[in-house]
């Protein structure tokens, strides 16, 4: 949580946070200033102190939604900069951000450096900045330590939120499979009324326009993928594909608040009119085991274990899993889940070689999603629920939904 | 365009291109592999040479989709690497890249590394793989003169892309305007027709919705500022703000292809039911210096000549602008435009500091949108449309829409 975080700036050794880039479609900006209509921004939180927001000027009044100090560029007369670095675009901006951090009192110290940027831009500017200000460095925080930590648990106002997405989500998956039921069906491909066949492009086009009526946003694009497509995890499904009775339809659809806001994530195989056996035995095996592993997670427990647990059902009924075989393609081949927020995924993590400290600590917010695929055969199945860890360590399915296989058509 | 690159590259010094992260919403990568539902990729293109496109194992399919060579990152045995790097991140992540690169060939070279990360990750990671392997060394590109410069020019296809989002925007610009008319007027506010007033947070709700039916993305969202908000260019505007009579409503709008293709940006000023005489002597002037500046845009310019020209027009009509007080928050306060691609801003740049090859090439595709914001009046005004420069030279709108300032409503 975010009253987390001066206590993990401590213990790991940062005297302060920069916070780089836009306000929107930007998780960690978004995190610590709410969000706004701001683009390349600079946000510094000093341990203990009031932050502080740099902003374009014409942004000033987006910038000061966050309620914290803002400055403009203007003050440190880019032009100028500009002048003396003689043209070089580089220069000019490491001197603005010395005189900048000279105005924090920031001269010296151990900083965390987060926001979404261009890579080689972050390199060059970062890297110029600690080379004009020796006293300053930067931290590495691949494993989230910091930042990713805090947000990884979720307060009150957080969980409403992600709630409220789920219920949306749930809302146009349920419309989703009334659209579908009220096709008919010619020769097994679902048809409009005018006789062509449905595509999942127009499939997914309605599942968009069924998000924005209530006002979510779909940056990340829907899968909906059928028959193979539905067999390789993150294939999001061919936009021409018909849809076809009888063959096993992934749908994982993760949306979020409108700017970039927090996500949900949710995932339900569908056949549609019948499920043939093979397809009904895939599902039956990913339904148990997603029943079974809802069962046995336990707050406090570190997440991987259950990663492990999920391998060793899938592999007593006969299926190749990660556990065995890291590198297979077919059975059971991704990880139970991933921590959501502001990012569709992020701590903390179900691999089996994520860290330690990604635990179900009260207050995380987690997909569960076990899944079987098999490319060669055309079939795919997977089952997702996001699951909030309350702080009275029950798992409570954030918005619930039926995991029903079988969707009727051409009643 | 992406033709230019191999050129670029060369006249540079640069060796290779090395593109990081998803292929949604990230301009690089969706330049150069067409996009799909991957993330976290590295693109590597040498000078000459064929793509290599590394993914995870489960987005194999979508990466596929670029036409390029795919290797997936779980020939690297990444467990093992975490393994021998004893749980260290980002050591492990060096470590595979510098695998990597040597079956790239790529031990030794310079680089321009692009595309959207997390800014201390980049850092950490660009800095490692340099001190993990001296032959290797990145190219500060703050000016954008080799990916950017590439993509500021744009071949037929991208204008087309563009176009077709051109004419989504203004038949959305066309229904938000019948929308508004057709609502009615109690005491100098719109209301709905179950008498409460509506407000812009409802009037952006309906423009997502119309974006979405035809497809398009709103990931930056729409500036729709009333009064003083429509006084500083970069006020989204307050949701819950009532839409009244006779006050300038700035309507900015710049959606994208979905997936974070293409964007299109369009500026209109409108009033509602009438304009009084101060708004309506603020678009004059506006709408004059609109007019003039179109005519004078020349192909092969350089593009702060002008802005340079528009605040000399400015200030013969009394404005204070930033040719002659960069710190002003009154008058003309932005830089006439920007280039737009996959970015909503990109090169070429007006700005009075913009270089010396931002010109208007045959090719490239600007946003023309001088605006006039008295904050202090509640008072703002900026026309904006995007203009293709033909290879014959002529300045092409790529989606006309009347001027016009005042909506009718309550008829």
């Amino acid at each position: 949580m975010k009253s987390d975080l001066n206590h993990l700036m401590e213990i790991n050794n940062l005297d302060a946070l920069w916070i780089i880039g836009s306000g929107q479609h930007n998780p960690a900006m978004v995190y610590l200033t709410g969000g706004g209509h701001f683009s390349n921004a600079d946000l510094f939180i000093r341990r203990g102190a009031d932050p502080v927001l740099f902003c374009n000027p014409m942004e000033r009044d987006e910038a000061a939604k966050s309620g914290y100090a803002v400055r403009t560029f203007a003050d440190y007369r880019p032009t100028e900069l500009l002048k003396q670095a003689n043209g070089d675009q580089l220069q000019a901006t490491i001197a603005r951000y010395k005189l900048m951090f000279a105005d924090l009192g920031l001269e010296a110290g151990r900083l965390g450096v987060y926001g979404q940027m261009d890579a080689g831009n972050a390199y060059a500017v970062m890297s110029g900045v600690e080379a004009a200000m020796p006293g300053l460095n930067f931290a590495a925080d691949l494993q989230g330590k910091i930042l990713l930590a805090a947000m990884a648990t979720k307060d009150e106002a957080e969980v409403d939120r992600i709630r409220r997405m789920g219920q949306i989500t749930t809302q146009v998956v349920g419309e989703t499979a009334d659209f579908l039921s009220r096709h008919t069906v010619r020769g097994e491909v679902l048809v409009k009324k005018d006789g062509t066949p449905l595509t999942i492009g127009e499939v997914k086009g309605r599942i968009n326009l069924l998000l924005a009526e209530r006002g979510a946003e779909n940056p990340e694009g829907t899968i909906f993928a059928i028959g193979r497509d539905a067999g390789v995890p993150h294939s999001a499904g061919a936009s021409d594909d018909l849809l076809r009775l009888g063959q096993t339809i992934v749908f994982d659809i993760f949306p979020c608040e409108a700017g970039g806001g927090y996500y949900y994530d949710f995932t339900r195989t569908w056949c549609l009119g019948y499920a043939p056996d093979p397809a009904l035995a895939l599902y039956e095996d990913v339904k148990a085991v997603y029943q079974q592993i809802m069962t046995e997670l336990r707050v406090g427990t570190v997440c991987k274990e259950f990663q492990v647990r999920t391998c060793e059902l899938f592999e007593e009924r006969g299926h190749a899993t990660v556990l065995s075989n890291p590198q297979t393609q077919a059975g059971y081949v991704h990880s139970l889940g991933h921590g959501l927020g502001l990012h569709v995924h992020e701590r903390p993590f179900f691999g089996l070689t994520s860290a330690d400290d990604d635990l179900l600590k009260p207050g995380v917010i987690v997909t569960i999603e076990p899944g079987l695929y098999y490319p060669e055969r055309g079939l795919g199945v997977r089952l997702e629920d996001t699951v909030w860890v309350r702080p009275d360590g029950v798992m409570e399915i954030l918005a619930p939904y039926p995991l029903d296989l079988v969707i009727p058509v051409g009643k």
